[in-house]
């Protein structure tokens, strides 16, 4: 049986608006949460747009989330600056501080933002293609709680710590936008619900042998660096360099805490227009996207991908048909707004 | 039967001298190489310390490596420098750009050199010791010849594009070096002389199929990125980024040569003692190494490491014991040197 229903974007979008506004948000940041809320669940992410509202509401009404909270400079020097999220929500912190890295990139060729006590900025590829949008080179990363265990550990003392890195290009973003966990969590519970093994291993089951059953993986709650050991180092580091940077919480700290909140991220912004070279540029960055689009296909049929390509039509896709969205979701949503 | 000799790290670099100094290089370059050659070696990474010295004096008397070259400025902006390699040796280069960066970094927050026409950087984790023993953080890259198969493809169109990560600090530099692919084919190689079939999945066999024998591996010369299509992303956006920010070769244009050789490299160093608060820092920094390193293991006796923990350890080891090379190896050394 098929639960899904299919979405305007605009009426998603106008709800959404009417959501934020009735928890008692400005117009301005009601129709930014609304916009990316949306956009996330437009390019196909729903378990980071639409999925997400009503936890972010529980959130809103535990205190969790401060919505009036304005996130605010502490310290500066050169092309570098600290911010202090205040336990606000986490887009409208994380908008703001990629707005700040562009323009400190514009100023200085590269600019970084460290932004300590925010909250889960939901699609990290959002901010991505912000920068983009403005013509940066975006590299941003965000420490989380734990749930991978470090290389030969027993227990999740890891963040899955997701990292972008976008790139501004005339014909379509290059945008990749992935965790260090092998499968996010998320993913894991839908191949549950279809009854179907992971691809891959992606988690430790109560043996502690690597598993591609997600029943055993998730009631584990110990999921699977990519590249077992190298992501286990990578997310390590992730999460210093967030931390010292931001002078904000680890996943550590983080992991003390009852609710996922308090989170540390990086906003790493460069501004390649700084050389008087854009078309060679592009033209650098096609030469990449042909070689590896004109491999011959594993399996007959197929297609490489670039990072960003997938999202980017299943955009065009959902804003032609409408948005596939769980239809319990979308009840609850609506019974939010009652 | 035990193939390798000890030679004391003192020992190693004079030989290594004496041999640079018989191809015309400078007393200071000389000296630089073999420092670099032999620290390589000392902390373990002999594939790319002095196993690859052969290699690198056929490729100056091939003239690949152009051994007066010098690394030059073309162009800048702000925290941002383009450099030109002009095909000298990649240890050179490398050192001069990260030098480079470290200056920009404490003048600017963080600095950025892009790298273009230069050869093999040999182990990149001694730009990040480098940057750390200066007191800054670094982010570096390299782009590579094409040796994985983009995910989905057949053939291999993708560098393995080494990630170094470090981050200064008083008890030892946390240092992240990694290559892109699951393992290296030196690695793979090391496998094969041992009879030993690889602990995951390293590369494809002639049936498509993951393999984790080495034979198969190396027979067809198509690596495994790690997580997959993740690394696999990875791989071409690093790649993206190199090729743009220098205006150098991406793996395309270098996979059309024979030789590995006019690659593109990023150099960026952050000072985080711009923030005067060190010694959190250190602390935040340690808050982590501890919250991994308590985890209890899935193997009783087995140990958790930080990244650049082992090295470190197996660093004190080699200069106390020396440094274990393969006889035909030294030989081979000792033979170029008459």
């Amino acid at each position: 049986m098929d639960t899904t229903i299919k979405i305007e974007c605009e009426e998603m979008q106008n709800v959404l608006y009417k959501l934020f506004l009735k928890y008692n948000f400005t117009e301005e940041k009601a129709l930014l949460l609304a916009k990316e809320y949306t956009e996330s669940t437009l390019v196909g992410v729903n378990s980071h747009g639409i999925n997400r509202v009503p936890l972010f509401i529980e959130y809103i009404e535990k205190g969790i989330v401060n919505i009036v909270a304005e996130p605010e400079k502490r310290e500066t020097f050169g092309a570098i600056e600290r911010w202090d999220g205040n336990s606000g929500p986490g887009i409208v912190n994380a908008t703001k501080c990629t707005k700040r890295a562009i323009e400190l990139a514009k100023k200085h060729g590269m600019g970084l933002v460290a932004l300590r006590n925010t909250n889960h900025w939901m699609r990290g590829g959002t901010y991505g293609r912000q920068a983009a949008d403005s013509g940066c080179i975006s590299i941003l990363f965000t420490n989380t709680q734990p749930n991978m265990p470090p290389w030969g550990g027993k227990s999740s003392r890891l963040g899955n710590n997701p990292l972008i890195v976008s790139i501004p290009r005339k014909e379509g973003h290059i945008i990749l936008d992935m965790s260090i966990s092998q499968f996010a969590f998320g993913k894991i519970n839908d191949y549950k619900l279809r009854g179907k093994k992971l691809p891959y291993p992606g988690g430790w089951d109560e043996n502690d042998t690597l598993s591609n059953d997600p029943e055993k993986i998730l009631a584990n709650e110990r999921g699977l660096p990519i590249g077992y050991w190298k992501g286990s180092a990578l997310s390590i580091i992730l999460d210093m360099l967030a931390t010292l940077l931001s002078a904000g919480n680890s996943t550590y700290k983080i992991g003390l805490n009852e609710f996922e909140t308090g989170i540390s991220q990086i906003f790493l912004c460069i501004y390649p227009e700084i050389f008087n070279d854009k078309s060679l540029q592009e033209q650098l960055i096609n030469e990449i996207i042909n070689y590896t689009h004109d491999v011959e296909p594993m399996n007959v049929g197929d297609k490489v991908y670039y990072p960003g390509e997938r999202s980017a039509a299943t955009k065009i896709k959902n804003k032609k048909e409408g948005i596939p969205v769980d239809k319990n979701i979308w009840k609850t949503i609506l019974d939010l707004l009652v």
